[in-house]
This record gives C-alpha cells, structure tokens and sequence, in this order.
C-alpha cells in the first residue's frame, strides 16, 4: 500500500445536505484527505459553511470547516478528488465536469453507476472495477476520473451475498428492505408521514438494488463488468428508524451448502491485503452475530463505527436456500463511508497523487 | 340467514389483555351477543373488571361491563359461547373444558388451530371448514365445540392470496412481515426495544404463518380440511407501529395472470350471501388501493373498521410472478374481529340456539 | 337558536394544508354549512381538489369534495363564509379582501387576531365578543366580518382556566407545551428532527400563548375586549406524538380554593344555552379525568370527537396555588374545529342569512 | 489529587438492569476501579454475567465481565467499594449490610439520599458534604459508608441552578420535565404506553426533585447540610425519547441579573480543581448553547460522553425572572456517571485506599 506522502486536497459537493454531513465529519480528521473545497446550492453558495448549513450530526462540527466559504457546484474547485453527495439530475451534469477539468469524483450519486465504463465499486467485492477507469478515460477523454458507490440498500445486499457467490454462487433472491429516514435527506420526510408508520415503495429504490447488486458481483465474478445472471426482486420500506437499514434477504445457491458452511463463509469473508489496510477499511467487512434477533438497527448500526455490514438469523427457506437479516448504516458504510473507502483504495493505488 | 331470537350470553377469556379488551370493545354494542361473563387470570378474579383491568384502548370502557365481576379462567360461566383470547399454553387446557362442558369456543389462541378436526375459519374463504366440528364432536364427545381464526399475520395474507388462489392457483409466496407492538400483548414489547427500531424474528411467528396459510387455502380448495401444497417462505419484524400489520408479499401463481387480472380477483372478491350479511362482516373483505406508497398502518388500518385486508402497490416480481404490500388490523381482524365473525357465522347456522 | 332554513353556502381557503384538510373533513357532513369553493395556492389552483391535495386524514376524501375545482385564494368565491387555514402572511392581505367584498370570515389564521375590533371567540367562554363586530364593521366599512379563533395551546389552556377565572379570579399561571407534530402542518416537521427528540421553542408560539389568553379572559371578565391583567409566562415545545397537545400548568388564583373547588369548578363548566346547542358543541366543554396519569394525547385526544378539552392531574403547587396537565385536540378543537363552531355561534344568532 | 496506587476493587449491585450496564460499560475501562463483583437478584444469581444479563447497550459487552459469576446482592462481595443500582426497597435493606462490613457504598438509589447524615453529593457543586461521613460513622457505626448521588432530573436541575445560586441566589422555581425511557428501567415502560404519547407523573419523581435540590444547594450554600429555603415546584412527564431528561425551567433570582450575567454565570462555572482533574470529570460540567432551539435531547446527550449539562433559550420570564431548557443523559450524569465521579472523588480524598 502507498500512503500519499502529503494530505491529497479533496472537497465535497453537496455539502449541506445529510450526505455531505457525513463526508465532512469522516474527513475532518482523515490521515490522507484534507477538505478544501465545499460545494453546495446557489443558495448556500458564498457564505461561511458554519452559517449556510444546519449542522444535524451528534459530532460537533469541525471549527476550520465552519469557517471555509461555500462554492457553487459548478465552480473549479482547488482539489485533487471531489466526494459527490449531489443529487441525480445535478450529478449527472455536475460530475462529467470535474472529472473533465482532471479531478477524481469519488460519487454517491446514482446517476451514472450503471454507465458500463464507470466502476461501482466496493473495494472489499470487486477491486478489479476499478481498472475501467482505463476505457473510461479513452472513452471520454477524460484527464480525472468517476468512480461510483452503490446505493445503501445495495450495498448491504452485496455484502452479505457476495461471500455466498463466491462461495456456492448465488443465483437468486429476494429482499424486502426496511429504511431509515435519514436515507431520505434532510427535510426528507416529513414526521406526519412516518411516525408509528410504514411507507411501501421507496420511489427507484426497488430497481436500483436490482441492477446494482447484479452489476456488482457480476465484477467480482470476472472482472469484466457485465452483470451476474442473478434473479434478483426488491421490494422497499420507510421505517420510522434514524439510522440503518435493515433487510429482509432469502437466497438461491448453485451448489447446496449447510448452515456452518453459510455461516463460514460469511466469517472468514475479508477484503483482499491491499483492501483491508486502508485507514477506514473495518476489520471484518462482515459481521454474523449468533443472539437471536438480531441485528437490529438501534443496537448495531454502529458497528466498526458504521463500516461494517451485520447479518444474522440464518434460517433454511422453503422457497430458496436461506434466509436471514442484513443491516447496515446507511450514511456510513451506504454512502459517505463507502465513497471515502473508494477514494482511499484509488489513493493506495497511487491514482491520486 | 337465521337471526337469533334473543341476544346469546357470551363470555371472553383473557378478558384483561390487549385482545380480550377488544373482545370486549366489540361485544358491548353486538347485535346478537350479549356479555354476561368475563374470565381473567387469579389475580384478577373475584373483582369488578373496571378494577381488575387497565383499560387501554381509546373507545370508553362501557360501564355495564365495567361493574362485572372477574371469573376464574377455569369456572363455569354462564354461557352459550365464550372468546379466548387466552395465551397458548393456557388455552391448550382451558378451551376443551369449555367445549366439553357444552360451551362453542370461538378462539384466537394457537393451542388448537393445527389439530386436524378443528375448523380454521375465515367465513369469507373456507366457511364448509365449519363441517369439521361433526368430526370434533364424534371423536372428542363434546357437546360443544371448538373452532379458531388465524394468526392474524396469517389472516391478512391468506386473505389477499385466496382470489388469487381461487382464480388462477397459489403455487409458492414469500412473505416478510412488519408487524405492530399491540400484537405483543401489553406490557409486551419494552419500549427501549423498539424506539427508533426493528427487531427480527418474532418467536414462532414465520411457522404459523406457513402452516395456518396453507391448511385455510387447503379447505378452501376442496374443504376436505388437508393443507394447500403451497410453499410458503415467511420472515417476521416487530417496527414501532402500534397497530397494524404491514407484509411484503411476492406470489408465484400456476397460471399466469395479468396485472388487471389480479387487480381484478381482488376487486370482486366477496364473501358467500350468507357470510358477506353478516352483522359485522366487511361490505368488502379485501380493499385494493391503486395509490402509490400504500397501504400504510396508520392511514388505513382502519378501513371498514379494522374489518378488511388492504392490498396495494401491485408490481411483477423478477422471481416470483407478483409482488405487492398487505395491511390488516392485527387485534381486529387479525383476532378479536375475526373471532366474534366466526361466531356469528356460527349463529346464523343456527349452531348457537 | 336559529337554525338556518338553508345550508350556507361556505369555501375554505389554504384548503390543502393540515388544518384545510380538518375544515373540509368536518364541514364535509355539516348540517348547516356546505362546500361550495376550495382555494389555495397558485400551485394547486385550477385543479380538482382531488389531485391537487394529497389527503392525509384517516376518514376518506367525501367524493363531491374531490371534483371541485381549486380556487385561487384572491378569487371571489360563491360563498356566505369562508374558513381561513392561511398561513399568517397570506392572511394578512386576503382575509380583509372577503370581508369587503360581504363575506364571514372565520379564521384560525393569528394574523389578525390581536386587532382591537376583532373577535377572538370561544363561544363557551366570551361569547359576547362577538359584538366587536359592529366597531369592525364601522371602523373598516367592511360588509363581511372578520372573526379569529384562537392559537391551538391557548386554546385549550384558556379553557382550562376560564372555569377557575371565573369561580376564583386567575391571577398567574406558568405552562409549559408539548405540541404534536401536527401543529407544524405538512411537511412540517422533518423526521431526522423530530423522531425520539423534544425541540424547545417553537417559534412565536409562546408569545401568541401568553397574550391571547388575556385577551380572551379579559373579554369573558367584562366584554370589553381588552386584556385581563394575568401574569402568563410559557415555554413550548414539540414532541413526536401525531395529534394532541399536551401542557404542564400552574396557576395562581385571587381567592384561595380546595381541590374539590377547583375539580367542582372544572366538572360543572359549561357554555350557555345557546351556545352549547350548537351542532358542534361538545357536551361539555372541558372533561376532568381523575385516573392517574391522564390526560395522555393517544388515549383522550379524540374525547368528544376532538371537540373538548380535557384536565387531570390536579395537585398543590408549592410555588402558585394549582397545578395540572390539560390536553387538547390541536387540529380539531385548536383549529377547525374551533373555527367552525364559531360559525356555527354566528349564524344561530343569524349573522349568516 | 491522590492517585490510587493500585486499582481499588469494587462490585456492581443490580448489575443487570439499565443502570447496572451503564456501571459495567463506564467501569470496565476505568484507570482507577476494577470490577470484581456483579450481584443482582436471586434469578441471576449464579450464573456468568454474558447469560443472565440481556446487555442493551450499543457498546459491546466487556467479555471479561461477560464471565464473571453473578452473587446475590446479600453476599460478602471482594469489594472495598460497591456501586449500587439497586431499587429504593432493596437498597434501604442490602446497602446498610455493606457499609457495617467496611465496605463504600455509592448508590444511585433514592432510599437514603434524604438521611441526614448521608452525603447527597455532586462533587462540582456540594464537595464538602462529604464531610457528613464523619458524623455518619459515629452515629451508625460503620467502618465502611455510604454516599448517594441525586436523581437525575434533580441532577440537571441543580446543575443548571448552581452557578445562578451562587452568583444571584435562586429563591423559587419550576420545572417541568420530559423524560426519557431509559429511565424507567428494563423492561420499564411499555410501548403500548410511550409509542407516539406522553405520560404525566412519573410516580414520586416531583417529590424527590424538589426535595433533593433544595438539600444539595443547602449544603453548597453552607456545608450543613441543611436544606436551602428554596420554592421549588416540579411536574414530571415521560415522553418517547430513548436517553435524556429535558426540562424545562423558570427560575426566581434574590439579586436581578441580566441576561449576559446569568450567561456568564453558566460559562464560567467550574468544579473546584481537586474536582475537575477526576478522570470521568467533564471539562466544563454545565454546557451553554447559544443556538435556538437547543438543546435537544438526540442532538446534545452525549457533550462530554453524557457528563455535563446542557442548557439553553435563555428568555425572560414574565412570571419569575428567566427562563431556560436544560438537558442530560439520564444513565449516565444522572445515575451511574455520577456515582463513579463520587466515587473518584472519596478515592482522591483517600477515602479508599
């Protein structure tokens, strides 16, 4: 592994928002990154970040952020990567920019995961995505570079299955999803909405799982991008939970195993060496706990400060092979946590200098 | 129709819990039941219930019920018919005292809703089940009887499969429930359990939902009272509502059904004559919402008075053939309700005179 | 009381926010009112009422309320009264509009609710502030009227002590406020703020608390419409409870009274004659619980159809003479509700044919 | 301050409830105690602490606690001191047991705080009330003591009302709390009862509020012990908020202070330096939050890891003279944190050794 010999210049784009939040508060004191540059809205845009945004995070908010004035989006930043925490419509035009102009977009957004030459990368699953970076720049021409996380429900579903694939392969499943709040942003919903409710069909949700999941192990099966033959169905709840999602996942595998081999590969399941070193990678990427019921979100949501995706219940099914419950954070390890991960492989791998 | 003469006395078991006062909530007013006992636990006993009991839910307790007495679970009651809503290990010993003694016990218990000469009723669906008591009564010499409604997760998907069964037959369904705290009982779920959370696997709950599904559907196919062959896959999740069960439901059907085809099963769904004018039947057993984002517990648990299932969000499912979300009253039509409709089903055959 | 010989012809304007949303719910079936127009902003007019509202309330839309055609709130309406769930500013400039042009308006809107010559009524308590309306009409040269409700926390502490102001003179009080989200109209109050979280201060709310209780005691002491000399002091906050204000009350009185006078107080409060044979008036206007631990906004929110306001929890306080817990419905009796039955108050004494 | 040489050994009474895991959690790690007792009650006695115990708490389990064997509370424990979650009933029972043994008691339980010979110590604020251990050797007989720390809504409230005290005097006040779940214990408050509601009267809790205050700023005042004649009025409410007491306050000064003095008041207030060096000691023990609505129980509990007290909206008071919400994290300040800083703080005094 390289360790950048000086703190890489990064910034984040959509600064105020729940997403940006999280970025700014697992940079602040990052060994390698140094925020200097905060993009937000028009409105936000030109006052100091103390004031323009309404800090909603436990941490408090780091001094020397409060003070950096906020760009436009679309400005040029003074920054080696950017971590993109936009929205769809505005990365899809915000994002190609930066990465024109030779910045590194480390993306949230889902706006162009799916695009064939961009890498959805989760650096535990599928390191070798990021060699698309290669067409990528031939492609578009392109002096920097996107690279994109999945989203947080997928995320968690990719983590739990793709030891199962490597293992025994999976072939198919169905997860039923039950989402926090701040998953929506801030305002995001609304209380009247939510409190002693649930709200069926998170909008594109359903579908994002589908094809990122498959796009993903697809990757990790043979690197060349082109998604698993995976038959995959998502359906998608609001909870009135903070923080963490939680899944509902039964399984089909190609080749039968017994509950210990299940439960072993999940266990043994680690990064590759050049993954696991990274300064924010979690011990174990995958935690199985054995007490019954769980995990559950207020009780576990926080394990290895986020990084980790936690499975637990295992239990045949009489449909599929297995079923059990998958829970992770949603901000951290589904979002902010997961593109800072990204940018730290890419740094190691001395893209970034 | 037959409408009795004059009111029948009935009496609930497990009159002080969270099921027993909706028993009681909807029994006050009945148009052919009348209370004239109530049976609780020792504690209780020998009490006037207004006393015995914490009223719990926000209709007032009325005060003719309110003044009477609290009876030991094991008297003789002064009864033609008696509601449990006894826990299980309770009603295994108590119920068949009732129905030996004379008594019709109309119960939401699980104790007897397996044994094979016991009706699993849902007038709606498998009313011919109710023949089972010939055989209960040969071969346990009661001069009673004995007939259960289900679980009441059971209760909501079996009510959204049946038209779907009925008209195009249910090979194989996964379901994953989030289920509401008041189907815990009270005290039941500690509120630092569930404040902001999710908690998996609720306790034997997966099992009576795939073996209640299947022996209701089995009657309803041919009424011989042997479960349906249908594979059936279910995980269950208590969230922080606190009434209403939410599922998420995929369904694989034997002969393949449009959209508007399924809409339409479910929208001309009804009850036989004899069942659909029943006193508190629903004009409707099974509502199908064409919103988006519903059905939600807290919007429409109470449609037709907690009397109805509630299905929406109908998509194609990727592994199965359709997916959708259902909602019902979990202590209403999933067990007080669906108790006292099984009753009066009972009397307008004139089993209760 | 003069019962109208037709139904009046009334609108309701910002008709579909939260408290629009309870106006047309409860004037949907009214005996005396029908609803002839539907204004709001310019974003849903032109529309059917249907699609351009999102219905959030649990009793369904009434069909003849979905089809009619939003209007613009500047518009002139075919109406004898219009109901105004405007937000202040909005009110400020239309509500005076309707009054010129000939039309009753009856609004829960604080915009105008401390002008001299406008009523601030609860019938129960001053009803003779209705005669303000003719120094309104002079002053103004207005053919309409222009009559306020008051705030929903004032509400219902004011009706907590008019009883005792007028039994024993209320001479201080302290209440501290814990408001459902449903105060905060939709989207209101997001999630991420408000789940397992108290907010203190919601803005301007204690001021408007604190002067509009002297200014409805003072009308009910003598009619002269100015404030009663009551040294008020509140502090408020929001609280994740879906409807039902709940408030922490101390209160000094003039002359010295027992427990039981202040009960005796409470339990015989009651409007006169013809006021509380409106159409809409509760029984009795204020209900005391004596079970421990009550009032509570889930279990006595809906007492008398949201329309009183309940008290419990009397014991001496060490620092005035009384303290106690009232709740109340905010939407309902704060809001709508209130508005209405000031109509109501209005057209018995035949302002409205 | 005197280092303790070696780790003192000390034991957990009611090692298994809410506060009991708080003990553990801010025990396991500490630099001066080391736990080498856990009782609790008869049903766990026996057993390693990982099975009787259902830890609940976010921070693993401590797997060298996990397998200590749980005693009864009435064993002969190796401990030179025990810290005591016990109830009031057993605590006025078992805690005397220990101190006639030798054996330093710091205890959270409300049994003998009001004693006059025992401390009711907040080290910040009343330290030489541990003085009264003297007077309370001889009159008891004790070789060991015991030493209680208040209530937690009386901690919050004499935290905020100390540097006010001191500065101007506190003649009166009154507050009303909202409190969280956590403190009523496990299994504690019911979801049926909390989930979107408000409870009033939490049994007891006003009388120990008022009564505890005015005992600890009697002896800040003078070192008697006698309690200060302050008017304190206190009304409780429960509110569905997993960790931290918010209340809100009006307080009546002797000397007028201004705005900015009673800021100064709060900002600059420290405990005496033989009080701040203690290693679990909050940097500053009272927090001052400038921004509006602040603070807030999910957003502030955990400043300086649950030690300090939070306060903010400062507002005159038309009634007293200011106004103001304060907040803690009622397990931690409010019950365990406390009894381990009283603990630390004998400890520096060479009390344990």
């Amino acid at each position: 592994m390289r360790t950048p010999d000086e703190k890489i210049p990064v910034g984040v784009l959509g600064a105020t928002g729940t997403v940006g939040q999280r970025f700014i508060e697992r940079l602040a004191a990052h060994p390698w990154f140094e925020i200097t540059a905060l993009a937000a809205s028009e409105r936000s845009a030109g006052r100091p970040y103390g004031e323009a945004s309404r800090w909603r995070l436990s941490s408090p908010l780091p001094a020397v952020v409060a003070s950096l004035n906020v760009s436009a989006v679309t400005d040029d930043l003074p920054c080696r990567a950017v971590f993109s925490a936009l929205d769809s419509a505005t990365a899809r035009e915000v994002e190609p920019l930066f990465a024109r102009r030779g910045v590194f977009v480390f993306s949230n957004a889902s706006a162009h995961r799916m695009d064939e030459d961009v890498p959805l990368l989760i650096p535990e699953i599928n390191p070798d995505s990021l060699c698309l970076l290669e067409r990528q720049r031939v492609r578009r021409g392109w002096t920097g570079a996107l690279v994109t996380n999945a989203n947080c429900s997928a995320m968690f579903l990719t983590m739990a299955l793709a030891p199962l694939d490597r293992a025994f392969g999976v072939e198919r499943a169905f997860v039923s999803t039950m989402q926090a709040v701040s998953g929506a942003g801030y305002p995001g919903v609304a209380s009247l909405d939510i409190l002693g409710n649930v709200v069926p069909d998170i909008p594109e949700e359903a579908e994002k799982i589908e094809r990122e999941v498959a796009k993903i192990l697809g990757g990790a099966r043979d690197g060349s991008g082109g998604p698993a033959p995976i038959v995959l169905s998502a359906m998608t709840y609001r909870v009135p939970v903070e923080d963490g999602h939680t899944e509902s996942v039964s399984v089909g595998l190609a080749r039968k195993a017994s509950a210990s081999e299940v439960e072993e590969a999940w266990e043994s399941f680690r990064g590759r060496a050049d993954v696991s070193e990274l300064p924010t990678a979690p011990s174990q990427p995958l935690v199985y706990l054995r007490e019954k019921s769980r995990p559950q979100p207020r009780r576990d949501v926080d394990v290895s400060e986020g990084m980790c995706t936690v499975v637990g219940g295992l239990k045949p099914c009489r449909l599929l092979d297995w079923k059990f419950t998958a829970l992770g954070h949603n901000t951290v390890r589904g979002a902010a946590g997961a593109s800072i991960l990204n940018a730290e492989f890419a740094a190691a791998k001395g893209l970034l200098s």
